[in-house]
């Protein structure tokens, strides 16, 4: 069995824990258990969207791998000793730990990333460094021994793919790319943090939608 | 406000909605609604991943937007009166009606689709046409009028930002792209069908990972 522990708490964006999902729960034999404080179901930060969370956190504890999503609510997880004291914990035992987007910021505060290169989402490159002494990178997947790191909320894909192959071989990776169809095709080139004009970078801070449930 | 149903079934993939949704979800005004035969948390055909459907078909009439996600259970849910007719329903009233990967066949058994190009994962291609009575197009997002069809899975977050554009302007669509830092980078080029090797095709259809819950 490989056993996958993807971590969900208040205010996750969930695309980046589906996306990395939906590519290693096709790996053999793998088992994914979302884990949480409590057993539940845990709304993004619009509160539209809820995902159900099955495990307590007491009762992962060796997974093989690890993922941790961010999102709005990453912040305040990242200074939750119960939650970044589990992270410090599974990571000892882990074969690979690895974070989507502001993710890195839990890792960050479960000590994994000091002295290490990383990425996260553009807003948090900052706190990478400032915060948790880690050396942030402006790639999209970020690879330091077992720790793997990925950009904002849609690179985890990418990075599950890249993780994918490393676990079961290329042509396992490359089987799960065709399933999940992933041959991307966005329709604007306007996904790159550092191309992005100041316009565009403020309308997307200036929050476009204000509605919350 | 704008009003925006996402379907959900026994079965569904749930990348097929969350990609669309965390785009969707930051138009302006934006609200969305995961809508089910019955509110509650349905699970994927592995049974690892449940998310949460907030309300019932008949609480959610006339959305401005649909979107139909595909999965395992988009077979089923494809000759489900209940569910087809409540697409039928609210197409009839909807600015938009979209799906992703085999949605297209939830639209089909709507009789959405007839006589119109449209596209699905590559698994159901032939099922547009033979069943649906739709002309199949070897395309990540097919538009006609108000109907967009994509394929596999992962192009939803393709069709999503298309869709953004045309409802809020490309502005507001590429401040979303920059927001979930889409700037896909697979590390591998194995997403296509029209271009996967026989054995890759096999070794999905395959089953790789037999694990349920």
């Amino acid at each position: 069995m490989l056993e996958i522990a993807i971590l969900i708490f208040d205010g996750t964006t969930h695309l980046d824990s589906v996306g990395p999902y939906e590519v290693l729960h096709n790996l053999p034999d793998a088992e994914v258990n979302f884990v949480a404080k409590k057993a539940g179901t845990y709304r993004d930060k619009c509160g539209m969207l809820g995902l159900r969370a099955d495990f307590t956190l007491d009762q992962v504890t060796a997974p093989d791998i690890v993922v941790v999503p961010g999102g709005g609510g990453a912040d305040a997880a990242a200074e939750d000793t119960q939650i970044t004291d589990w992270v410090a914990d599974v990571h000892e035992r882990s074969t690979w730990t690895t974070s989507v987007c502001t993710g890195a910021l839990i890792l960050g505060g479960a000590g994994v990333l000091r002295g290490l290169q990383a990425t996260t989402h553009w807003r948090a490159m900052d706190a990478l460094r400032n915060v948790h002494g880690a050396v942030p990178v402006n790639e999209r997947v970020v690879r330091q021994g077992k720790v793997i790191t990925a950009a904002g909320v849609s690179s985890g894909i990418d990075m599950a793919l890249t993780l994918a192959a490393e676990v079961a071989g290329k042509e396992v990776a490359e089987a799960i790319q065709l399933g999940i169809e992933y041959d991307p095709q966005p329709p604007f080139n306007a996904g790159k943090f550092t191309e992005a004009p100041d316009h565009r970078i403020a309308l997307w801070r200036s929050g476009i939608n204000k509605t919350k449930r």
